[in-house]
């Protein structure tokens, strides 16, 4: 846990860690991250409609006004806990305002872990004093390690760009390695800017960077209850604010954000429970962008394709079985050709002439396994990230709880 | 493989086994079905669209008349093999016809095993006449091992009713162990009858059985390039013919046949690759049936369901998780009960208040294990299949082609 992570601090954002011991022993499991009295924020949430308890107060918290503090607890979801998890939510909201001199509508709770249990609010509550003495603006390391459940690695990602000669800086954290198939952003991704942004630029420019980054992600194909993402905006960097979507300013941070949003989405699912490979599905030539993403998301979420992956196993009969069992109206087999690495496996419906087993077998053997499917249908593309399904996947979550 | 497999035999439909080396060694992989001259043949085959050379032939043959063999082999699938697959499969119809002096077109093939090799005609050839010389109403136990490939047991299933004073028999076998999510029937199935019926009520029947048994369950989501479900009628239990879906004598064929269809589903699913438990998942109270699979299916085939039943934990949340995310329109999660067999873990939105830890454990301990959902939506039901998700499951798909 001593490695250096490389990261810039943003201006006028800071963060604190504390070890409230909700489950996890010697480590910090509680963040807050401060939002500066002008500072903006925009956030996704799952669309899992059991979405937890922190999820229904961060969002009404978000809507009332301006948020000051994020917190944000592992171990405990605080998910499928009914009324009663509402209001432990909302108490630990409470208490954060009470120490840091807020309203409690401005801070907004996130949490995760397992599901269905209570949360331990006292817990923590008695480390809310460490937590908001501890506040720095360097401490992104610290929060990207106390955030983890069954991630290996902490996950944190910068960027700087020029704007009208002010350097402007994006970092990001996130954490999420099972329970992965975001249906609007994952699991749970903090990133601050010192752009100076109003607030609907913010929210879609957040709304742009998670579409190709976090919603295109899968490692089990199971969306979380917890889901969120959230981009801060101090507003401290010096340049011009960013009030319109055609600029040339706001396209400069949307990118800068997306980017830091796509190695996060890489970094969770390299991280993915029990992964050995990154593979990257690339589905070209559909009818449409839903039905692009309806068959890269069947190979994605195939457990005989991510059983041969593992195994580095060029068993393309499974990818090709995923794109006929993916139900697209219709579907011309003899147009479909699909690609390992820049090794051609299959066309006319059945094996490429000039594909070898040897081939094959080299595309499979990196830690990276592009698979590009082209469909023969139309022009429209999608791309989903994903890893493969090993022991570990299967020794994590057996013994999740235990 | 020694053990005695219960089963009656069925007038006028004999079957052969041969050992082909095809890629098991010392075992049979090799199976003739006979079916008599004045005998009925239903099918019906999977929606793959990249369903397996065998398939298309077997289907064509199928519309072209009456179907005197079915050639079944084990360990390899003929599947994505383009246009040589297909003439592939038709030499070995044109070679058991004149091996048993019938027309090419009354041979039926099947394939079943690895994707994507090219079938070795000339090892099934060479092996016909010991397969033709062994057709024998008593061979169904060695039918139903040769046609085994990641299946631990065999699965043979007997019925028997009574029709106007006469017995009807039905038996019938199935493999498939892996590569299971079948949509039309599963991997493999053949069953046969000796009640007199009409082509048209037996295709009825067979379509009846198959909706509730191998079109509803799962191992792996995975829908095969290869499933085919066959239902012979020999005529000969002297009973009087079946030609009108009204009558009695269809719904008690219809009815001896699902049972019969029910038990084959079960033994595969309980048979899943790496499979320890049986998992039956209900949902109840759903605004329509498509609705109630939805959600079924997408319990059944949560790999973090499926490992906390490996793990016999009762993670409720996770089943929880799968539910909201399963794309229901306005789901009032209030509404939701959820029941690990008799036990109530969900309601509220929540855990149930009268839910402990130690009667989960309880629910889960067993080898079979009910959850049952309750949508609050309507009155439509759907019952799924499935299995758990073990270290097995992922030996057995990584090393399947070593």
């Amino acid at each position: 846990m001593s490695e250096e992570l490389a990261f810039l601090p943003v201006a006028g954002v800071r963060l604190g860690t504390a070890q409230a011991g909700i489950k996890y022993r010697d480590r910090d499991d509680l963040v807050a991250i401060e939002i500066p009295a002008e500072g903006v924020c925009a956030a996704v949430f799952t669309r899992n409609a059991f979405c937890a308890a922190p999820v229904l107060v961060a969002r009404e918290h978000l809507a009332a006004g301006s948020p000051r503090y994020l917190l944000i607890n592992s171990g405990n979801a605080n998910a499928g806990t009914g009324e009663s998890g509402v209001r432990d939510a909302r108490e630990t909201c409470r208490f954060v305002a009470a120490a840091a001199g807020c309203a409690l509508q401005q801070v907004l709770p996130f949490s995760t872990g397992v599901i269905g249990e209570p949360l331990p609010v006292r817990k923590i509550v008695s480390a809310l004093p460490q937590l908001i003495e501890s506040l720095d603006e360097s401490r992104w390391p610290s929060a990207a390690r106390a955030i983890m459940t069954t991630d290996r690695v902490p996950k944190l990602v910068s960027r700087r760009f020029e704007l009208d000669g002010h350097p402007v800086t994006i970092t990001g954290t996130a954490k999420g390695a099972g329970m992965i198939r975001p249906d609007m952003a994952t699991m749970l991704a903090y990133l601050a800017t010192d752009a100076r942004v109003t607030r609907s630029e913010l929210q879609a420019c957040l709304e742009q960077a998670v579409a190709p980054s976090f919603n295109s992600i899968t490692v089990d194909g199971d969306t979380s209850t917890n889901d969120a993402c959230v981009l801060v905006a101090s507003g401290r960097s010096g340049a011009p604010v960013i009030d319109d979507r055609a600029s040339e300013a706001f396209r400069a941070l949307a990118k800068a954000v997306t980017e830091v949003c796509m190695d996060l989405a890489r970094a969770i699912v390299r991280d993915g429970e029990g992964a050995t490979k990154l593979v990257e599905i690339l589905v070209e030539e559909a009818s449409d962008e839903a039905e692009a993403r309806r068959v890269a998301y069947t190979i994605a979420q195939s457990p005989l394709v991510k059983t041969a992956l593992f195994a580095s196993d060029p068993n393309w009969g499974r990818i090709l079985a995923a794109v006929g069992r993916s139900g697209l109206d219709a579907l011309d087999i003899t147009g479909v050709r699909i690609w390992l690495g820049e090794v051609r496996i299959v066309s006319e419906g059945g094996r490429d002439e000039g594909y070898t087993e040897e081939a094959g077998r080299a595309a499979m053997a990196g830690p990276e396994i592009p698979i590009r499917v082209a469909l023969g249908r139309g022009r429209a593309t999608a791309r989903v990230l994903t890893c493969d399904l090993s022991y570990d996947y299967v020794r994590i979550n057996a013994e999740y709880r235990t």
